[in-house]
């Protein structure tokens, strides 16, 4: 990695960007016009700094440009890091924003009858089959997981699994669908991550846009 | 599965939905209001029949709806289709709508020095790991895949990898891109699938929508 080529962020599309780009503002950051239509062809954008461009793609996928070094920054949930645990990604700063809780949900005319304890074997639906057989396995359960990339809240009522494990920030999603909270399995927030490579052979430019942002993040 | 239960169709959001409803106006289902509206926290809507439900889904969780038998009936592309190859799906039907091709594509300034016959390994991004790799083994070319969700058009000129294999409609993202197409690896169009269980419990039903869809399709 030459360091003469442009740093790249990496940014999450949707529920997290309209938070994320004040915080970019107060870090000094303004993106090229375009970079606030959705819906735009354009995938990379040039900022104020001239060393430093913007990619926005999904939030998974932010993960996996910065662990493969192909974007030397990036903003993700602890949720997918804790999904994916890549070795190559470092997150030193809690950015204090995205936050909402991975949660464990079910009809609520199960709801009431459950007794985790007594659980051997479930089958969920989630967007987030690692962390889920890991919650559950901690305790001895199996579980077997449908992975969905979406409207997981429909599961329950179709017959495709008791359990859905999913984010939930107002818990208005669950109620729509006649769904509650059983128990939680983590309290989610975005954070800044970088690819150690990068820290390693860029250290003074990737260094300073840690401190940049850690500034920033504790100033909010 | 009792057979009052409703009908449950899972249709795709996104690029195909434009064209599905005219073709579900052609067959006489009429969606509640509130099925246009793509924000919309509701998930399962009536229909002018009685007996079906829509539920809209992204359009990899179609097949996995089908496939275990929460949604009775859906449309999927045959890419969806390859990339899982459940057998628990049938898919009696191309409607002819959605169509595109999925391509392998590289940056314009590698393509013209390409020899497919010459590859021995490729690292390629894209949102079809199965359908990827077999592809490409079928020619003994052992392809290592990094899954992506989009934006994989960003992919070689990050570094991440020298190929894509993707969703070509126009080919103007790829350009937009700086990429070319390389090969197809295939045609594809929108099918209705169905659960093969749901058509074996439920012949009638199923069957006549089947039926009711294939007259739609062939007079478009």
């Amino acid at each position: 990695m030459p360091s003469n080529e442009k740093l790249v962020l990496a940014l999450p599309k949707g529920r997290i960007l309209g938070e994320v780009v004040p915080l970019l503002r107060r870090a000094g950051i303004v993106a090229e016009p375009g970079f606030a239509e959705e819906e735009a062809r354009q995938l990379r954008f040039a900022t104020s700094h001239a060393g430093l461009d913007l990619i926005r793609v999904r939030s998974f996928d932010v993960a996996t440009f910065v662990a493969f070094g192909a974007a030397h920054l990036g903003v993700a949930g602890n949720d997918i890091l804790m999904e994916f645990d890549y070795p190559e990604i470092y997150a030193p700063l809690d950015l204090g924003i995205g936050r909402c809780r991975l949660a464990v949900a079910a009809p609520a005319e199960d709801a009431t009858r459950e007794d985790p304890a007594r659980w051997s074997h479930v089958r969920v639906a989630t967007k987030y089959p690692d962390i889920t057989r890991r919650h559950f396995a901690a305790r001895g359960v199996q579980a077997e997981c449908i992975k969905l990339n979406g409207a997981m809240e429909l599961a329950p009522a179709l017959g495709l699994c008791r359990y859905i494990v999913d984010l939930v920030q107002t818990g208005s999603t669950l109620r729509a669908n006649g769904l509650v909270e059983i128990e939680p399995v983590a309290e989610v927030s975005a954070r800044l991550i970088v690819n150690r490579a990068a820290l390693k052979t860029r250290p003074e430019e990737v260094s300073s846009w840690i401190e940049r942002f850690r500034e920033v993040a504790n100033a909010a």
